[in-house]
């Protein structure tokens, strides 16, 4: 018998791998008997007490039968030549769903390990945390006096009741929202939302009208459900009501802020936009991503506070007043469709995690959490006016620019050009180590215009002063800007 | 004109909601005039400044329109009387998905508001948490050590590299099980991996097997995904090959301790179900949720250490080794279906929690993790012997135990007698104050053997004595024992 060891790990476990191998193989025959432990340990220059180990091991799973007084045999489990061993690992060993299918075709590999962004001088990636020592620490503090206090059971799948309770109190005194903690389900982010949407509201083929440009990701997650995704045209005012399709199932829309444009949706609008909605019975999702970052006259008033009659699903995000990694958010549940999407919540992965929950539930209601948006917008108003003087200074012949005057992120549209100009400059502009991109993945019609989206978050102010520079000399170097 | 305040919360932001309501619901008409501050403050018995702030706050949101030198008037913002207005809430404001209308039925509200479980004296409850003071306090340092070097932006969507390189290590050397870091996907607990399984997997009216009994949360996720859920009989040892369905996309198995009957699945029944599943084209879901918890011998090996083709999907959970509120658990998952599962966890929610992740690599790389289970094996030990004493002692005559020798629960099954018995038990035991759980709804076939499914791992072995006697008084007290 040749029983080889594959020099991973401890002695032990590998000879018991080699042993099964040799088993499973029919390499060693039921009914045979193993060598004896001494010969073996020789054999293979290890000490007998490892391979009387082994053996003992594989007698307890079944692999070999001992016999008083003579010694170990290999079992017979059945290993004649097993099926499963004549084929080679096969690219689909089953049959995948019609999901699957989709899912793999959207997100298309790059998408799914994440950011690449470690060797960029300057990136001005959308939705890159800030960087923020204040927060930071004040973080720290709330972790871990909510690490002393944990729960270690199943949490309320519907979210923490504290949470839940100043997310209310939250979205009434700064978004007009009125809502009880038995409308709120806290959720593992905004994308959760958008899941969890799809599977209660949608069935494969209903159609979801998005504003466009639009979030990608929203997008992305309905395609994979097979929702026919519609786009309605945007203009400076935001989702232009007149151009909403005759029928829909689902619109998401992003009234206080439209990702990417800026566009702020007047009054009017959000009315006509309700009114469609009841007519064409619509359920409408109001992304509220970063509503409270607004630089000059106050937040406006969610598109929910109009609702009267349960058809506004609102979602906040902590992503964006918080950061990333915390991978939660909130739902404000008309009542209608409340017990659908705890279901649905709790049948996806029974809650999201407490310890945060409880963490975030202590810092809003310390004040915390308002002292920290105070703050953040502050340093948010001085990264984006570095930014809008330094896209007037290096590029405004190129771009033209829209002050969205709130969030976190810039729109500059070519003012003549093509997409493919606007992917030449990124493309040339990552080489010099600058993250820039363009709108075009956030649009369904490949006609719409061409531009980037500039995030200017995760910068000090002397950074995108750089960055900008270093995009003027891109400009130049592509040929986008005359060489003067 | 009328305006009522509501008196709930500032008064600025009861003037804002009595006035927006007013304008939407015409009570003040487009173009008309709104009272002078000075006469709303008069009238309401509020400070003017309220009033003219409340005012400003309107025109920045579009409901007045202020003309210079003759007041605030209402903008036409349409609103003529509402057509959402006409119409009281609906039950139902647009259809929901086939989805949620069988989430509906099969969670069917009292799955889901969690535990009721602070009123009673003991709770043989399975799935809670063991309680461990050194166990909080570990965690509770690795919490604060990972939150001190915590990331800020998007975690890694398949899990924390360090994480996945953990698990493997761990899966090696504990499950027999190899898998490199690229195999791995972390997901927020076991609940997730059955969800993301029946997107990737199935399609609705593809067949799923059970064990019958088995995990219910397994079941209640396939069938709310239109999945035709078939069962397959159990016998003491565990899951019996040869009654295994012609055709079935995907097989559910506790092959290490079968949920809730704790048989172990021996080598040649291993090796048959693999063949059924290769001959069928047949995914298997390997459930391996308490499968370290092994109280005489040493832990077998995996099945998925017997997955030559690639068709085992490998469920590891932290809800038992640690403990449930820190939702977290993997799939080892083969190559040819990797993509998909990632790609159905990117776009579910974007990767699990990063600080948790972060914490258990390192309580897993110090060795403080196998620690903890060596010193959890041990008490649980003592409470499964607390267990098996009590019920031989107070309830032998009726239930038959069944020591399964691993884990975190007993099955007692009825001696004679109807589920109706048992149910009948169960609730008079709890208004004694004792938690007991039927193992009914855990099983397919209303032909199930009767029986009680009995955690231990939530109560010292005095509290399991305590408890123990209190069954037997209960069992006095409904008759299913006779008094001496």
């Amino acid at each position: 018998m040749y029983i080889e060891l594959d020099g991973q790990g401890a002695r032990y476990a590998q000879l018991i791998r080699a042993l099964k191998a040799a088993i499973l193989e029919s390499r060693l025959a039921p009914g045979s008997r193993v060598p004896a432990s001494r010969h073996l340990a020789s054999e293979l220059g290890i000490s007998r007490n490892t391979v009387l180990a082994a053996y003992d091991q594989l007698q307890a799973e079944g692999f070999l039968l001992a016999r008083v007084g003579s010694g170990s045999f290999v079992a017979d489990i059945g290993n004649r030549p097993l099926p499963l061993r004549q084929q080679a690992a096969p690219a689909v060993v089953a049959p995948l769903s019609a999901f699957s299918r989709r899912a793999l075709a959207i997100s298309d590999g790059a998408l799914i390990p994440g950011r690449q962004h470690r060797d960029l001088r300057f990136n001005l990636q959308y939705g890159l945390p800030m960087t923020n020592p204040a927060l930071a620490s004040a973080w720290r503090r709330e972790i871990n006096r909510a690490s002393e206090r944990a729960e270690f059971d199943y949490p309320d799948a519907q979210g923490l009741p504290a949470l839940r309770e100043q997310i209310c109190d939250y979205l009434r005194r700064r978004r007009g929202v009125e809502a009880t903690p038995e409308n709120i389900l806290v959720i593992s982010g905004t994308q959760q939302a958008f899941a969890l949407a799809s599977r209660v509201l949608l069935d494969a083929g209903d159609r979801v009208v998005l504003e466009d440009p639009h979030y990608r990701g929203a997008r992305q997650i309905f395609a994979s459900y097979g929702a026919r995704v519609l786009g309605v045209r945007v203009d400076a005012e935001g989702l232009v009501p007149a151009a909403l399709p005759k029928q829909a199932s689902l619109a998401v829309v992003t009234p206080s802020h439209q990702f990417p444009t800026g566009a702020l949706l007047p009054l009017s609008r959000r009315v006509e936009l309700l009114e469609w909605a009841t007519a064409k019975r619509c359920w409408l999702i109001e992304d509220d991503y970063d509503g409270e970052f607004r630089f000059g006259g106050r937040p406006l008033a969610a598109l929910k506070s109009l609702d009267r009659d349960g058809r506004v699903i609102y979602i906040g995000s902590y992503s964006k007043t918080l950061f990333p990694a915390l991978r939660l958010g909130y739902m404000v549940l008309p009542e209608s469709v409340g017990r659908a999407f705890r279901a649905a919540k709790w049948l996806e992965d029974r809650g999201s995690n407490t310890l945060e929950q409880a963490a975030l539930a202590h810092f809003m209601a310390s004040g915390g959490f308002e002292r920290h948006l105070r703050r953040a917008a502050q340093s948010l108003r001085a990264r984006r006016n570095a930014m809008l003087g330094g896209l007037r200074k290096h590029a405004a012949q190129v771009f033209e620019v829209v002050d969205s005057n709130a969030g976190m992120h810039l729109t500059a549209w070519l003012r003549s050009g093509s997409h493919a100009d606007c992917e030449r400059l990124a493309a040339h502009a990552r080489e010099r180590g600058l993250g820039l991109y363009t709108v075009a993945p956030y649009s369904l019609q490949s006609g719409a215009r061409p531009g980037l989206l500039l995030g200017y978050a995760a910068l000090p102010p002397a950074d995108i002063d750089a960055a900008l520079r270093l995009l003027g000399r891109c400009l130049r170097e592509t040929g986008l800007l005359a060489n003067r």
